[in-house]
């Protein structure tokens, strides 16, 4: 078996998956960039289901929905908004969040209990009902529609995401995964968030999907950070159709094995383009951490790494500054010891066991205005690594989140 | 007793200290504003010490020598330099650390062991202690040396931070305190650090000292935050000399709860200038939590709200951004719960048990523009209280810390 990334491919590129959006008019200042806010993404065939919610304990109302819904493993469909984030913080809210995935599951003619809901956008203002309720009818879905779902799920992204990927036995394709995400930028006026939605027309076992979606939203999604601020929206959906028409993956086989590396592929591609439209970003920053004692503290010292500001402020002025990658580390709460400690930066070993090496520091500074800076940190302690996946923190980011909203 | 702040009190007020500082040409690029850049503060007579030192597990060498010294718990004098934080990593700095301490404690004819070396500025750079051994005979230490002492620590600050307060029994002066303090600003091209300094002229039973700096600093400088980078240079030294004449104050009296309160006082208007002082900083963010069910809880909401990004970038553009406030405040990993949660902004309620408010806007933008933005959160679930100290995140911020060094 082989993976491949398909080029152009989509959250319905997988078979049996179709996707529809229209402009509802959810943006209180006329149509955004984009124009689409309302999209629904649905299985033509019955699925199984993995989800994950925000681990927020001030949530929006549709993860309230989802949380009693992502359980029984068996949602088939999403309907989504933006321009809105449904966090009213309340019970009306909770409704709403009902009425809107009911509209969606009755135009499809499914139990409303297998459609997920999810909103993204401004905090504090009720969602206008009506206009989802008068956009639903007009969203013609087909298995094109991926692009236009992924579209109407932007907030303040300044290109839609989205990826997939074929695994083939020699030149058959086997089965393919699909997927699209939005975040990590932040809604005007308020919050960030993280919605990702995951095809694929593999069969697969329940257990098998919930385990493996687990396991790889904490390699990936969950190694994101541009601002350390968790929204009280983030949403994971990954559903598997079949439709592919292969037998079901059963833990424990090859095919297991491989649906995972496919899995983690599809994810690790999404988590990149999230990180490398951070507000503001004119970098990604990829930290990759290896030689530490645990899993636990290579993904600890990753992600303080990438969330530092002092390293992000470093990156976005191209300068090779060790110290504050090294010094962040440090404050991770995993024990680093500088004597065993090594630190590159675009492949330029830097630092090395305790001692600062002379490097050029002119060629390290050209080498950083790539769009993707590779720190590097070997603890020299264990076999353990972790990646976790940033952006740089720019003037933008404070000028998108800070100018009052008039 | 009564606990009064005294009009241009500094470090050297308390009887028994002297200070003072020189301009040994520290920074490369000629000597930073305030010139002044090696300083030495000093208790003439045997003192009673406490101190603390940086969590961070990159430590600069300084650390490593005052970790041996402070258990003793009687530190007598420090020596401070800016422009360079001997973090080198290495057992060269920290053989420089300790001859900085030795020409010191020569020059005042005390032992080593009792003196305190702390350093601040770039990393990566070895310590010209030639510089320092030139520099230390040319100090003249006095009790009017205070004030020159805090210039020659500050390194990005952009005002010298301190205060002293008087504990009074009437009209009659019984003992003071005095301090002054650097940080949280960067010094280009590395590191935040916070060096904090404390004296007083009361005599305190040495474990009394060590419990009360503790829980002091658990309130204070531990709940100031400028950006989430722990430097690996933080201090803490607070030398209490017994020149005022008094008894020594011991644990469980009535006089080590006033010692407790003008010590609190103290650290308290010294973070409040740490904070002020942030790099960047355009306002003060006071972060007051009640109603939690622990103090834990409350001081990891208040903490975690001061830091968030997205708080501060709201701040910075005086935007009366609740939403923010509580979504920051529910990703802290302490439980919150809207529907008992209120929160408050320069007084102004804003949202009261899960009700989004109605409130004048401009108004609360216009009183936003204030020095200092208090934030106000209520958990509704207990008395537990705590109160965290930051600043605005600006576009000077990113600036300060994202210029290519050259």
């Amino acid at each position: 078996m082989t993976i491949t990334k398909i080029t152009d491919g989509h959250v319905t590129t997988p078979r049996g998956f179709v996707a529809g959006a229209v402009c509802a008019g959810m943006y209180a200042g006329g149509p955004k960039a984009g124009a689409f806010d309302l999209g629904v993404l649905f299985s033509e065939r019955e699925s199984v289901s993995a989800g994950l919610l925000t681990t927020n304990t001030v949530r929006s109302a549709p993860v309230y929905v989802n949380e009693k819904r992502f359980p029984a493993g068996r949602i088939r469909g999403v309907i989504t908004n933006s321009g809105n984030a449904n966090a009213p913080f309340g019970d009306a809210g909770i409704a709403e969040a009902e009425a809107m995935a009911a509209l969606a599951a009755r135009k499809l003619g499914v139990a409303e209990e297998d459609f997920a809901v999810c909103s993204t956008g401004i905090t504090g203002v009720v969602l206008p009902l009506e206009k989802i309720e008068a956009g639903v009818p007009r969203i013609e879905l087909s298995a094109q529609g991926g692009p236009d779902f992924a579209r109407a799920i932007m907030t303040t992204d300044t290109v839609a995401k989205e990826v997939a990927v074929a695994v083939k036995d020699g030149d058959r394709v086997v089965y393919t995964l699909g997927g699209c995400c939005k975040g990590s930028g932040m809604i005007h006026p308020n919050m960030a968030t993280m919605l990702a939605y995951v095809t694929t027309d593999a069969a697969v076992e329940r257990e098998l999907l919930q385990t493996l979606v687990r396991e790889t939203a904490d390699a990936t999604f969950n190694m994101v950070t541009v601002d350390g601020d968790t929204s009280c929206s983030d949403t994971l959906l990954v559903m598997a159709n079949g439709a592919a028409g292969g037998e079901t993956i059963r833990a424990g086989t090859q095919q297991a094995q491989e649906f995972a590396e496919a899995l983690l592929m599809l994810c690790t591609e999404l988590s990149r383009k999230l990180a490398a439209d951070g507000e503001g970003a004119t970098h990604l920053i990829t930290v990759e951490v290896s030689g530490a004692a645990s899993r636990a503290e290579a993904r600890n010292v990753a992600h303080t790494v990438a969330l530092s500001s002092l390293v992000k402020t470093a990156v976005a002025g191209n300068d090779p500054n060790w110290g504050r990658i090294l010094v962040a580390a440090g404050r991770s709460g995993s024990p680093v010891a500088p004597a065993k400690t090594s630190v590159t930066l675009q492949g330029v070993q830097l630092f090395e066991c305790g001692v600062a090496l002379e490097f050029d520091e002119e060629e390290v500074h050209e080498k950083m205005k790539r769009p993707e800076v590779v720190i590097g940190i070997d603890l020299g302690v264990g076999d353990a690594k972790a990646t976790a996946w940033g952006c740089d923190l720019t003037v933008d980011y404070v000028h998108i989140n800070a100018d009052y909203r008039t």
